[in-house]
């Protein structure tokens, strides 16, 4: 549908803005408004919209939402009927807001501006089905130069920490809600332990290496809300074939054939 | 130096009973008692005993020995200098004794009979470097024919559960000690949980495969006791080609080109 339109009609709708451009979701013409001075949607954010298996009913909220681009890949794919994108960053939450008009989806996702921290004064308990979750993966500890940079409030525990995002999530499910988060494998044990005090049991686990021979730099989580402990460890998703090129269930998570910005 | 030794002379050395044999371990010319009706050793103690690192001035305790299998690799690849072998089964201790003398390590192999829960009357705190354990992985819910049975022993938390081997673990190391298990994959999150409880920090882990494109059977886990959290996660091992044959890797762990069991 979007590739009928011409790129000059898509900025002039999207009202795009300095250093801003438009990238092709490769996902039913859904695309999204990003700023490469700022932050820029990763492979992580490719593969949680993957791994969480939400269904066309469900009302679904992500956490820390940045540019929307999960809410907007769930969306494009159907694993859910209405999104809410959080973000306390308020030109990330505003760049998201056009996306969201960009893609003509505000009947389907609506972003917040707010802090995680908040989330009871935001929400009511248990109002959502699923949570996704794209955190900070790095502890704060007090040395960074810029802590107002977007990408380090993206990438540090700077405005929320692992247990905010994962408490926060906690209390907008019901008993046998489901969270699905992507993080890093060195944080795993930690993880584990942050959801079991939450009653939020992992039940569903890959970790995602860049070589068959290499550690893995990424672990997608699925905790259910008050599950019985029995946890469903997937077959290790590899990256790139030796060659250097997608391996084959890569390919599908991009579009198959598509150049990939990572 | 053992092949120069007839299997007549090996059977009479050993005191072998009815129903076992002798395998060759291949590696350095050890070999081990086995009863084939009883318990046989399988690829979670050899990935065990490749994965825990040893070095040769250590003390290593092994609890739930059984046959001895995991001393008498260790030993073999001289990842320790004195070795305990831990079994409550009568039979199955006097087995490992025997492949002991077999073997002549009784200089640095020792098998004491007694019960993992009793750890405290049998042991000194922190008299060990490393501690490993192949413990039986599923739960006991009550419903097994017999509980007495060598292998339900071995396979089911009958004697011993999860907080009573990782207990004894941290009981018997000194901070900084180092523990090595195998386990199953969906026990994890309780796992990670388990050893945080006793301060035995999750510091190394790897999933198993049987192929590239299966779930993970097995995981080996290096807890370190009052270690600081970050857990290094390795390349997930996979077991066979997909033609069948072995993978480099597991020709390498079994001695090249040999004929293995499992």
């Amino acid at each position: 549908m979007e590739s009928q339109i011409s790129i000059e009609e898509l900025l002039k709708r999207a009202e795009i803005r300095d250093n801003e451009r438009i990238d092709d979701l490769d996902c039913n013409g859904f695309c999204i408004i990003q700023n490469p001075s700022c932050f820029c949607f990763g492979m992580d954010a490719v593969l949680l919209a993957n791994f969480a298996a939400g269904r066309p009913n469900m009302k679904v909220i992500d956490l820390g939402t940045g540019t929307g681009v999960i809410p907007l890949l769930m969306c494009a794919k159907g694993k859910g009927a209405a999104f809410t994108g959080l973000e306390i960053q308020e030109d990330m939450a505003d760049m998201a807001m056009r996306s969201v008009r960009l893609n003509n989806a505000a009947d389907r996702i609506n972003i917040v501006g707010g802090d995680i921290n908040n989330i009871r004064s935001l929400f009511s308990p248990g109002s959502f089905d699923m949570v996704t979750s794209n955190p900070p993966y790095i502890k704060e500890t007090g040395g960074l130069t810029n802590p107002n940079g977007a990408l380090n409030i993206a990438r540090h525990e700077i405005k929320v920490n692992l247990e905010g995002v994962i408490g926060a999530a906690a209390y907008l499910l019901n008993s046998g809600g489901s969270f699905n988060m992507v993080h890093k494998p060195f944080r795993l044990p930690e993880i584990f332990e942050v959801m079991k005090s939450f009653r939020m049991e992992p039940k569903r686990v890959q970790l995602v290496q860049p070589y068959a021979d290499k550690e893995p730099n990424m672990v997608l989580i699925e905790a259910v809300k008050g599950a019985r402990p029995f946890c469903k460890i997937l077959p290790t998703l590899v990256v790139y074939e030796k060659s250097g090129g997608y391996t084959k269930r890569l390919l599908d998570y991009y579009g198959m054939n598509k150049e990939v910005r990572d």
